[in-house]
């Protein structure tokens, strides 16, 4: 018996998180749709059938068995403890909680053991550290990983729907040779790349590109990992991509990484052919492919990776924290 | 008294050629376009004229004093010789004669003192070598540049305007709803991402990655350099970025990279925002921003750099070292 919400659930990512529910049969009894207050008070169709969405708030979480969060940090930050007194486990997509020592940051494919430890809350990490971490994972062991330079081109999408309509809008603009308004984005996106992935920090780096090194290092349970991501919007609707070049204690070959990587669930090792975002959209699996000896970390490698950051970088990955917390037989 | 050819005149760069040796006033008594049997015969406007367009061939160089060339390798192997036997100083944009030692290989703001030692012919680089080049130029005294990792952002105007028409055709059967056709790029374009410029080698890189390492060892004098590129096509129309993370011998800080870089000509040293394609598109300069102290390599230091490669990249570089070869007085 499992009562389910969505926080956030009119978003992106929310509306992602209510297709991989049907789509893997996850037993849902119950569904409760939460959404801003802006967003609430309309009708979501969600696992067949309608669904009110409502105003999501402390006491919106009664009986709940499971909350599914995808609605910001500061959202997360004031509801995530009602819903966790509520008795819900809660599944957070923000960052709000992602570094705390008492809650596990989850890539089941990768530190799944580490749920066990969970008190109710389990935090998704950010979409790039999965692209990232599920290419690089097998590197742990096979090679000894020491360091990461990983350049990313990030669709539009993963900064919501909104910056989804911005792209379109000024796709528009240009046919009509009208001037392009940017919004969401801090220039025009349309035949535009934009090395701006979230603020800028102090020493020069996105937040962006410090939750990837911050995040890395926790998953792949490697402290003292040297990270250094530059992160760059492109302008494609869904999936993003990253290069990987990456330094490593021993030599490891490219066969040797395609072999292990061809073992593990939700990889499209990509020997041959070149993965691009729009072989990866709608899809659940991260390619990897160009695996190839590289030219300034000796020992070391570079690589290409895509993955439909909506799916296995935000919704998909949370539904399989649940499931796997939550003992459900896997479905689809 | 000057009398210019153009090989390769209809072609992106070749009216990028044009468009420059007029901005540039660059004395021209007499031009020459010349151009494939395909494109010849009809007529091109320059420099305030009406020009024949005829076709390229060995007997159609006598008494001309420089011959610019963009119109492949192939075609510069052939006509090359050719147009030196007749008189005239080559600049060839082709990778043809890149590598041959008795051929100078030159950005003059970098190197124009190589130009010294040519027989006739001079090669122009590939265009996202200039960019890297004149973004870590200032390292090589400042930090003793020691490797470089680098992710290309390469606007489809790179592959010729054939490639431009392309991304256009793909973005009006998509509005239409119509499956999308490619014939230049191995994918589509249009809201997507190709990290495949020109062919793959044996080893994994691509050609273009190979000519980036090895041109840029040559420029900047340094032939053991380590360098590592990732090479992708993304949606832009014109003018290339890259990412930089770059290791070196002694740190040096973001303040005194801005500062170098800022005393050079032919740099917008971008300290505050952030320079994106469209910041470049059409302008001379090469744009360098988000410069900061690296994390994986120490020292060394990480940076975005933008270049419109049709200027720069291409036409203007090989103007300006016709210029140089040539002592004309610099224009506009």
């Amino acid at each position: 018996m499992s009562r389910v919400a969505v926080v956030g659930a009119t978003g992106a990512v929310g509306r992602e998180m209510l297709a991989v529910l049907e789509q893997r049969c996850f037993p849902v009894d119950e569904l409760r749709l939460l959404a801003s207050d802006r967003s609430a008070g309309g009708s979501l169709r969600a696992l067949g059938a309608d669904h009110e969405v409502r105003a999501a708030a402390a006491d919106a979480f009664s009986g709940v068995d499971l909350a599914l969060f995808s609605a910001g940090s500061r959202i997360a930050m004031e509801l995530a403890p009602a819903a966790r007194a509520a008795g819900a486990l809660v599944v957070d997509n923000s960052s709000a909680f992602r570094m705390r020592p008492d809650c596990p940051l989850v890539i089941p494919e990768i530190n799944g053991e580490t749920l066990a430890a969970h008190r109710g809350l389990i935090a998704n990490p950010n979409c790039s550290t999965i692209l990232l971490c599920m290419a690089v994972a097998p590197l742990v062991e096979l090679g000894g990983l020491q360091g990461i330079v990983a350049c990313t081109y990030q669709a539009v999408s993963g900064a919501g729907t909104r910056a989804v309509e911005e792209l379109r809008r000024q796709e528009a603009q240009e046919a009509r040779g009208e001037a392009l308004t940017a919004e969401i984005f801090p220039a025009p996106i349309s035949h535009n790349v934009i090395p701006f992935v979230q603020a800028l920090q102090e020493d020069g780096f996105s937040v962006e590109e410090t939750k990837v090194r911050d995040e890395t290092r926790r998953i792949l349970g490697l402290p003292g990992l040297a990270v250094s991501a530059t992160c760059v919007r492109v302008p494609v609707l869904r999936a993003h991509s990253a290069t990987v070049h990456a330094g490593l204690e021993r030599p490891v070959s490219a066969a040797a990484l395609y072999a292990a990587l061809s073992d593990r669930p939700g990889i499209q090792a990509a020997q041959e052919g070149i993965p691009t975002p729009r072989d990866a959209a709608g899809g659940d699996d991260v390619w990897v492919g160009r695996v190839r000896i590289d030219r300034v970390f000796r020992p070391g490698l570079a690589l290409w990776c895509v993955m439909d950051q909506l799916r296995k970088g935000a919704a998909l990955n949370a539904v399989q924290i649940a499931e796997l917390a939550l003992g459900c037989p896997r479905g689809a």
